[in-house]
């Protein structure tokens, strides 16, 4: 069972990925699995200073975050990744890397993330102050394979977290919680969706 | 037992850190430890392609390195660093951020160096045709507390990798092996520098 996996979180900046990843992680931790986080803010410090946002430099950066999940993951450990990581092909090349990869789409309309924009920086962004602002200024491609996709403009954390939890148990990434946390919709919502991939 | 470390090491080109390396995590692997290995070239293609060799940028790669030996220490892995890190500053940095880290200072005279010289570079170099060339138109700080200092110009690869071997069982870092591997007078010379460094 203790095999390692890397779990991906992708959307645009106030989607949620950080909280859902911090969540996720402490789960794990708790089942006694090896977690690793790989933030955007901390990777670009420690792996990618000197990087801007044109697209080469995301590029660089989602790869260079890819690469240490990979030896993450061959490692037997599981890797949690938050970033931006706007371009679907940049994904996908990781993906590819990895192998055991599952992808959490952290999807919410624009309107969501302008009401709550904790940092002002969408109001920035939408003032022309920040350029190259995903979602604004820059593209983001969603996800068309991620293998969950959580809306947090309408479900809470919880369910949020459930979703995610519930597929990493239904593909036998992660040994079963004590009680299975989720309703039974739910649980056929998540295998429906890892029907229509392939997985099972 | 299977505590995470990282093995660092350090010296001018051609005096053979990559051979040794590859060497110690074989036996490393054999004794059923996990180990994952950072090659300079391979860091510098898959996490820092664009820098050069300035000390600026020597330095990011060597704290890259750094960082990713931390993640894989800390989850209790072996990483085994190879890349020349000329800097002592920035050494005794990522041998703070790490914590158990085990410097193995790769020592060679420049004449053997130059005798060697399989790719021809300390001749070019020598020539002026490559700027910025570790030992010759560049420092290197030797380490002054490493845990092993190997002199490749005078001893075997065999007797090199004893004293890393060696070293590590002393610390109690790796299990021993099937036999000890190593003279007494070895063991002796091993302890007493881990002793000289506070150690046992």
């Amino acid at each position: 069972m203790p095999k390692g996996f890397t779990l991906w979180f992708t959307g645009l900046s106030g989607s949620g990925k950080s909280t859902l990843a911090e969540r996720v992680r402490d789960i794990l931790l708790e089942r006694g699995m090896r977690v690793e986080m790989l933030d955007g803010d901390e990777v670009r410090k420690n792996l990618s200073k000197g990087l801007g946002y044109s697209k080469e430099d995301r590029d660089t950066n989602i790869r260079r975050i890819g690469w240490v999940c990979h030896l993450l993951t061959r490692n037997e450990l599981v890797a949690i990744a938050a970033a931006i990581s706007p371009y679907r092909e940049i994904r996908d090349e990781n993906r590819e890397l990895i192998g055991r990869f599952v992808e959490v789409y952290c999807k919410c309309d624009l309107n969501t993330l302008k009401d709550r924009d904790p940092k002002g920086l969408y109001e920035k962004a939408l003032n022309g102050e920040i350029p190259n602002f995903t979602g604004v200024s820059d593209p983001y491609e969603p996800p068309d394979q991620a293998e969950v996709v959580v809306d947090t403009a309408c479900e809470s954390v919880e369910d949020s977290v459930r979703k995610i939890i519930g597929t990493l148990e239904q593909l036998s990434y992660i040994p079963a919680g004590d009680g299975r946390g989720y309703s039974e919709e739910e649980e056929e919502t998540i295998k429906q969706r890892l029907r229509d991939l392939g997985y099972i």
